[in-house]
């Protein structure tokens, strides 16, 4: 990234969407504008799991007047990502259609543990450094993310389904506040945390950070009131907990430090950070500035450990799931190899993918996981592969990326449905679709299993969605397998419009 | 198994049903009657994957022949078992239910992997002992088995997509016998064999053996006819393919040794069994009388033994996804305990499971891996473990005690719904239900992944679907999470009907 640079991140939060905008000046990050506002979205979700019509409304008016501020930049600088309750939206791709008009960015939803990996880089960037390990915890409006790490590296994760917004929403609905709605409230949050407190607390830490709104509306609410010093103690999170539970209801709680906008939210906030207390036995927890906002920023701007990350999703699922990696990198190899020889005449279409991620890189990650579905079943491997694509941790990946690579391996053998590609955004699926054709080449040219046909012995010509592969003289006839391997390929991928020619 | 004792099997192949009765006689096996007819089910599954109205009636006319030479024969005797072609047909339960009703004895579907398995074991006890490793070719009428093995132990197993029955209807469908049909036939086999034969050819074996129909009938025709010696070779192969192309077409083709009922799908065998032989390089292939049937019989006789295969299986799935074993055995033993204290009153009921797996080993080995689908994600897990365990090859399980094992592990946590059991047949439904309320019930038992409550701290009643627990004095009012997370289980499992009780 170059020194003058602008750039900026969006985060889409189940109570707040967040942007900020930063340069770079020698390498760092300066911070040159920052803008807030409490959408509120999951107290928006009905019980049925779609976003209401009101909620849709407050999220893309807020999304107009970021846009506004993000109008002059280029696209390809802004990375906007959405969190817990786009994800569980049932009408959440519809909103994020309208949302990407409105901001005029594309948008991506991330998963609960990249969002974990992603704060716990914001927060290590903006907090001291720490000597030992360091707790993050962040809670938002619809989820709670528990990390450990070491330096800038997060060691544990986890995402709790505990966020001020659900928590209000499921015991606080009428707005009361008494003890016996507290306390089944408060049962509730420890329940969730339960099955992890064992082994946070066994791996222990040396220095606890809470980072989001929650947690420093908490900090300040309990200094402006003598029951803190700017950090949190179980102690101060008692002393409002009376406080909350004295004005008996959200129109006679008033407190020092605390907003309006704040307010009718947190009480489940200090449900879950109480919760979070117990549950763990922290004793003392600083605030920090940084959260998913500054952790996409630095996670850019360090792209090259970006990278790294990605490598160690395909490494960790390559070996969870015992993937032939040797095999797996001979296709990965072929398939960048074929994938140069048409990237000039296909990758022109790669400005409509509209994604951080290079498409070379989908094609690359599917070709180093398309076996991952063995470990469950040789007998239709490539279903398994996608369901487990679809739905693992994929720290590194979008969640678009991770669905097109998910697509990619599902599309790699046997029929080639135009179904394989429905999860995907409409103007995308030409594009992933031939990536999809050069994946199954690859595959077919390694049927085998072994070293395959070396890259100079195969010319592959693209135009449209016709393909033209030629084949160094007498090839073909010392190989009639292949010949009636591609044969029925041609069949398999006229199903979707291509036009195989080989000879 | 005692003396004296007869026991029968029953394989409902996709070309042939066979059937098989023995008895036991100083812990050997005797057989007493054999019975065999080609049904050719794969023939009438149409291009939707249905099994036509007139194979549904094939299929039970051979069934009620064969349920009067069982009708004097106890319930739990007799073992029937569908492969291939029932595993694919989508109509294929409704033809298991009138199937049953039709033999009078319960019968289940087993994976691929398990019919490896069973083949193996089956040839295994048939065959001349072998020094070193034994390749056995099982080529039916939808499926080919591939498997090598140690003495008992098979090493490694494929079942590809290749048989008699299958080839014929895919090639020879208007039952011409021309060259190109056939070399378009026989790379489309050996295509199917591609991605093994490396691994197979590099494992190696001493001795190569065929079973079941196409093996046999090939060996009888290559030695009626002077070009073999009871066992196959290329040549002997070679000279059968020759005759066939010179008769040209089906009511042409006349071989010494060719029976009437083998003849109309003899050439898809003969393509498969050539495509074998290149594949892997075969030399010479010796013909032996056990197969499937066989196995089964054995299997059962040494019931220790798959006990042990089942354990395997589920150590296996525990490596591969990485399970917590620790807790997974504490899980499976409170699930035990539970069970003991509740079988007299509900296990009365068991004998509608119609199983041969005792619905205790249900709940043991869905308590050991219910929390494969972590590998995947925290998120959701239960249906991600649902998948594997669905899809996953589990040999020493059938697949009814694997759909059964798969819907206890989706149902284990969060909602309980009916939906979690559509896959079982309806009579079971309830039953397995309540084993998922056992298991939901140790798993909150160690929710803290801890060593949970000691079982002489429990006391479980149940009478139909109310259920009563009584915990010593005390011990509650010290657990108040573990009395919040009852009062939510209560309201889970009110959904499918259950009253619990605790105090």
């Amino acid at each position: 990234m170059q020194d003058g640079e602008v750039i900026a991140s969006v985060d889409l939060g189940s109570n707040s969407f967040h942007m900020l905008v930063a340069r770079v000046e020698a390498g760092q990050l300066q911070v040159i504008d920052r803008m807030k506002e409490m959408v509120r979205l999951a107290g928006g979700l009905d019980e049925h799991g779609y976003l209401s019509q009101a909620a849709i409304e407050r999220g893309l008016d807020c999304l107009r007047r970021f846009g506004q501020r993000l109008s002059g930049m280029q696209r390809g600088r802004v990375r906007i990502v959405g969190t817990n309750t786009l994800r569980a939206a049932k009408n959440g791709s519809t909103f994020i259609r309208r949302a990407q008009r409105a901001i005029g960015h594309p948008i991506e939803i991330i998963g609960g543990r990249e969002e974990a990996r992603l704060v716990y880089l914001g927060v290590a960037h903006s907090d001291v450094p720490a000597d030992g390990r360091r707790l993050v915890v962040d809670i938002g409006g619809g989820s709670t993310e528990l990390i450990i790490g070491e330096g800038f590296e997060p060691v544990r994760m986890e995402s709790a389904p505990l966020g001020c917004v659900r928590l209000t929403n499921d015991h606080f609905s009428d707005d009361k506040y008494d003890k016996s709605r507290m306390l089944k409230a408060e049962r509730r949050a420890e329940l969730e945390l339960m099955s992890y407190q064992r082994a946070y607390r066994e791996m222990g830490w040396a220095r606890a950070v809470g980072s989001s709104g929650t947690a420093r509306s908490l900090a300040t609410v309990a200094e402006a009131n003598g029951w803190g010093d700017g950090s949190l103690t179980l102690a101060s999170l008692d002393a409002i907990r009376k406080t909350v539970l004295k004005a008996g209801s959200l129109d006679k709680l008033s407190l020092d430090g605390l907003s309006d906008d704040r307010k009718p939210v947190f009480v489940g906030g200090l449900v879950a950070m109480r919760a979070v207390f117990e549950a763990l036995g922290i004793e003392r927890m600083a605030i920090s500035d940084g959260a998913l906002r500054e952790g996409l920023i630095y996670d850019w701007v360090e792209r090259q450990d970006f990278d790294d990350v990605r490598d160690l999703t395909v490494g960790r699922l390559q070996r969870m799931f015992n993937v032939d990696a040797t095999h797996a990198e001979r296709v990965a190899a072929t398939t960048a190899a074929l994938w140069r020889q048409v990237e000039a005449n296909w990758g022109a279409t790669s400005d409509e993918a509209s994604e951080a991620l290079p498409l070379a890189t989908w094609l690359d990650v599917a070709a180093r996981v398309h076996e991952v579905g063995l470990a469950i079943s040789h007998s239709g491997y490539h279903h398994h592969g996608a369901y487990v694509l679809e739905h693992a941790d994929m720290p590194g990946l979008t969640r678009t990326a991770q669905a097109g690579v998910a697509s990619l391996v599902h599309a790699h053998r046997r029929k080639f449905k135009p179904a394989r590609f429905e999860s995907l955004d409409e103007d995308m699926r030409p594009l992933v679709m031939r990536l999809a054709v050069i994946l199954r080449l690859a595959v077919l040219f390694h049927r085998d299993r072994g070293e395959g046909i070396a890259p100079s012995q195969i010319e592959l010509d693209a135009q449209g969605d016709r393909l033209g592969l030629t084949f160094a003289t007498g090839w073909l006839d010392d190989h009639p397998l292949t010949v009636a391997d591609l044969e029925r390929e041609q069949a398999y991928i006229a199903n979707c419009g291509f036009d195989l020619q080989f000879g």
